[in-house]
């Protein structure tokens, strides 16, 4: 079989975490569970695999090479953000043919390592068959944000045909899925050899690998890292790669993953993924809760006293400080321009 | 008539607006509401009378004499805090006689001073006739955190005798007072001539007066400061001038004042003593609000914003945090030391 190499997209413009991760420093590379950021995180689940390349934006670079460790990625520099299927081309132009890609976001947590492997090893082995894989996450709930999998005719045991995929539906169509069953979310985490999804990618949206071929073909090497060129890179349509290639792909399959997966999307989603007291409390920093339930503390260094409070969210970084409900959270951008800064 | 003159009773250890106000810095000193600090709008109600006495402590001295500004006060230094009825003693036995003194606590919030100024003078009044005269603070709540006084017979249209001083009583009572009627809080202002309290003090705290007036005698003058002598000081027993004089006095009346009216015990009561918007909310810094009623912020500099909460308390002071319910703010002693720093 051959190698299954991580290809790890590093980015994100953080204001869904505001004030804590910040467009300078994005969730990507704050310890927000545990000790580990969520990219050393997903580097350590992958570390089962071949070396990883990450691909990633000159404004995280730092970051980036900050928290590889001793791991030996290849890094590759987009010259600009253009979306999914233009940043998974670069890595699968700089990959061998019969390579197995596994496509993690670098913003996810998995609670459970052992069972994303296991997912990893079964996505792997349909991609040798020329199947292009999706992760199919546990529908939980009648969540609105995430797009949605059908499940197909089975692949043996190890996944199934892609039936459908449902862009975000609305409330009402989320929970006839889950009534009717057979749906996964879609976690965005893919598995496909390199050469397939190159000729889909070619089938489907031939202008976008024609720009990152040039860009590769007019990059620059500089030790571990690739600069692709950045004039032809623009030329790139920025389309996510679930519309360029999954949705249209006749080969679209799926390994349903149970991995205690969350996209860590708001403030909520942070807290549920984290470890909590009794009370449901969680905190990350000092601070001192008394008759609190479900309330949330994250603090850079001040110390936070919550009283007689239920399902609140208090963070503190730098001059910032937000408190809110669990749902207001996801109200942040109408603050004037916070969530900008 | 004599003059009118104010002694201004400046201290207070700082826990229960924690964390605003500390041992360091206490609530007298902050500028709570509106643009003066609360010692100085005390000053500044008591403007239309004589010069103020000032009784404070070494360690508040600095924070009297940056906010006095250009008032002539003479100002008295505690050796140590030995409760109200010496720190009066002190300002008695260094004034005239026949001076009225007009006692007022420096943490009070009073958001009608004309209607202050009014009650004093007919409290003024009622103390030329050898008086010992309460301000008595309209009763709007069954509150147990406060002293009642009862009125008896009327005295002119000035005010009344005082017919029973009721310790803080509890619910119950507080209901029942309310319902029957005739009952003020006492709010620790008074008013009555030098001589006067002296006299009572002698006839029924004699070792109060003993010790407060050596310590006067080996006092010390320093320009606008008086310094008593502390070891004679330490001898006079703590005792409030409630206890030590005006239940015990056979002169006592008081004054009906309805002048808005505030002990700023809490971050509930300060936020009730504060202009608020249209939505409830009092800000004091730099603060958004999105989605929210009856809400309090209070930041010495971080901006604060707050989304989808109600009835919550949010400050900021320093390295120090608070989010709370309005209700659980009485529970700012529960948090380990946090009130004593």
């Amino acid at each position: 079989m051959s190698q299954i190499v991580p290809v790890i997209l590093c980015g994100g413009s953080g204001t869904r975490l505001w004030p804590r991760s910040r467009a300078s420093k994005p969730k990507p590379f704050l310890p927000l569970i545990g000790e580990q950021t969520i990219f050393e995180a997903t580097l350590a689940r992958c570390a089962p695999f071949a070396a990883p390349v990450v691909v990633t934006g000159a404004a995280h670079l730092e970051h980036v090479e900050a928290q590889l460790g001793a791991s030996e990625a290849a890094i590759i520099i987009e010259p600009q953000a253009r979306n999914t299927a233009a940043a998974i081309a670069l890595a699968a132009l700089r990959l061998p043919g019969d390579a197995v890609m596994l496509v993690c976001p670098s913003d996810h947590h998995i609670g459970d390592p052992q069972a994303f492997a296991d997912a990893a090893r079964k996505a792997a082995a349909l991609a040798q068959e020329g199947w292009l894989v999706s992760f199919g996450i546990e529908a939980t709930g009648p969540e609105t944000g995430y797009g949605y999998l059908k499940r197909g005719e089975a692949l043996g045991d190890l996944g199934f045909r892609t039936a459908r995929f449902v862009e975000k539906p609305d409330l009402e169509r989320a929970t006839a899925f889950l009534a009717e069953g057979g749906y996964d979310w879609n976690g965005g985490i893919f598995a496909f050899r390199a050469a397939t999804f190159l000729e889909e990618l070619e089938a489907h949206c031939p202008g976008v690998l024609g720009s990152v071929w040039a860009a590769v073909a007019a990059g620059r090497e500089e030790g571990a890292r690739f600069h692709p060129d950045a004039s032809a890179f623009a030329g790139a349509e920025a389309i996510s790669v679930d519309y360029a290639v999954m949705e249209r792909t006749t080969h679209a399959a799926l390994v349903p993953a149970r991995m205690d997966w969350s996209d860590i999307g708001s403030w909520e989603s942070l807290h549920m993924a984290r470890k909590r007291d009794a009370q449901g409390n969680s905190v990350n920093g000092r601070a001192e809760l008394v008759d609190c339930q479900g309330v949330l503390v994250e603090s850079d260094g001040p110390r936070v006293s919550v009283i007689g409070l239920e399902g609140v969210v208090v963070v503190v970084d730098g001059d910032e400080v937000l408190v809110t409900s669990m749902d207001g959270a996801q109200k942040v951008g109408k603050l004037g321009g916070a969530a900008n800064q």
